[in-house]
């Protein structure tokens, strides 16, 4: 068995580990956060984490109303730009917390009177030390190069740090995600059965929108590193404005597809791809019946969770079928070639 | 010919005649910013506009300090959240000007306290007249659904916009722009003997940094929607973080090369790629003799100008090339399937 494959396992447990131990953390940045209320948050990190991070965008955005950026580390690290980061809270996210750009934008800012957290799997970090404030995310060691139970454990501080800027997200909700997880990995069996039909596939596309955008990009990611497939990733509105044009008969797209506001726009999206014959692979629940009329697979999560919690638990049949779709493929998705697990770049 | 390749060669032309009629229009935003200059400005838009605004943000960023963010239409279009845009600007970019979504987020975030700007081609549009002040994009009508000549022009506006907020964009170095276009465009005839060797090219990556990723994300949407190559598009940094583990041996990577702060980034990717046998496609300038020594293929602009300004006559080539490769594959640029000039998303 794959490492990647038992860090997926892992996840309910260090999810709940998180969130038990880190509610003091919280509760202490929030009686910070109560005296310096930020009026703008930024977010930098790279790759998986990057992706975390766009979840944490809209989630933030949703549920707090502060207005959130993605920051472009080259702005500082190659142009040397000063930007003014007064009242702004400045997260970064680092599952080593040695990427030596997102840890100079974080350091930069600092200095420039932003209030600075880390998000890092690592405690004795170098992000731990720049940050003036640090949430860890507590998922053991991770040794796959291809992150999994970081990347659900960033976003499960990403509600922890909308909990602490009063955004409304209730402690006894995220207690119910460790198990909605344990549900969603009784998939392994279907998913596996699932993958073997795509041990040929060369390209794929990955679509979602608002806050299971970001599992889109994950998704697409997984796909790309350790199955070697050239998987595009795009907001389900995005793809309809140009790129839907190279869509032929069962090009495959996989889309996220929960109950709740995004609706509208996803099934929009999938009407088009139906009527161009596409293959279409969803993932739902019981709550989105509508979302196996136009599909040619259905991945349907077993518990069924409030939109705003669905991108966890959404994310992990991905993972499975990505770790199963390299097994497929004879590769081996703990040590992709070309990779290596702490990536630096400048 | 295409009206693709007709619009293309339109764009000195279009450049001028915007550089010289907007200019009060620029002057008379300068002084409303002198009154009330924003701390924060959020950009929104879909497809090759949003594309711009993706240039507009490092530009912004990198000349002015300000933090710039590229909006997430969901947040308001099927949240609807109310996020705090007091002392934001907020840029709304669309060719039609017509746009359901972007309108909506202009004109929620007008209610809300923020000041609007629109950046438009049609003066008579929505957008025109919800936003507080426009700024138009004087291209001419554009008939090809391929957007070229309109991107060219959004971008020669946001220079125009970095100069109203005081960024330190001269007027002189922006009139040598439509010059410098022109003689990009004289690379016609070698971008089509070069394209050829495209003809079967399914697959293809775009990468670029810094004030030229957005060219990458925009040759790799004219591919997509043109040409029907499935075209993934990266910052050079981001591509290292994982995806690059899909590149074999001639896999065609198109590298935005200019000197200055970016080329050291771009290099480090470039090596890896070279290392791995990939087919290495530049377009760099005579600034830049590095840029063809890891290369398979060089296009070289004629015309060398500071990094500020090379954006907008690096995407020269790239639209000539994707035009051109269009018409290799027996396509229709200007009416690609599935696609319609105006398209709407919620």
């Amino acid at each position: 068995m794959s490492r990647m494959l038992e860090e997926i396992r892992q996840q309910p447990e260090a999810l709940a580990r998180t969130l038990s131990a880190e509610m003091r953390s919280v509760e202490r940045f929030r009686r910070r956060l109560e005296k310096q209320r930020p009026r703008w948050i930024v977010l930098v990190a790279r790759g998986t984490s990057d992706n975390a991070a766009t979840f944490g965008r809209y989630l933030l955005e949703i549920t707090t109303g502060i207005p959130v950026s993605l920051a472009a580390p080259s702005v500082t690290t190659l142009y040397d730009a000063h930007l003014d980061y007064r009242d702004t809270l400045v997260v970064a996210i680092s599952q080593s917390g040695e990427s030596t750009d997102i840890n100079m934008v974080l350091e930069r800012a600092r200095a420039r009177g932003a209030l600075t957290l880390g998000i890092t799997n690592e405690r004795a970090s170098s992000l731990a030390t720049l940050a003036e404030h640090t949430f860890l995310v507590r998922a053991g060691k991770e040794r796959s190069v291809a992150a999994t139970k970081t990347y659900t454990g960033q976003m499960l501080v990403f509600y922890l740090l909308a909990h602490a800027l009063g955004g409304g997200v209730k402690r006894a909700d995220l207690e119910r995600v460790p198990e909605a997880v344990e549900a969603a990995l009784g998939l392994e069996d279907e998913v596996n059965a699932l993958s073997e039909r795509y041990t040929y596939m060369r390209n794929a596309v990955v679509v979602g929108r608002g806050l299971n955008y970001a599992n889109a990009l994950e998704f697409a990611l997984k796909l790309m590193e350790t199955c070697y497939v050239v998987a595009e990733r795009f907001s389900s509105a995005d793809f309809l404005h140009g790129p839907i044009a190279f869509v032929e008969a069962r090009f495959p797209v996989f889309a996220f597809a929960p109950p709740g506001p995004t609706w509208t726009s996803i099934s929009q999206t999938l009407e088009k791809l139906h009527n161009l014959h596409a293959e279409i692979i969803t993932v739902t629940d019981a709550g989105n019946p509508e979302a196996a009329a136009k599909a040619t697979r259905v991945i349907r999560l077993p518990r069924r969770v409030k939109e705003v919690l669905t991108p966890i638990p959404y994310i992990v049949p991905a993972q499975l079928f990505a770790a199963s779709l390299a097994a497929q493929k004879g590769l081996d998705p703990d040590r992709p070639r070309t990779l290596s697990k702490v990536t630096q770049t400048i």
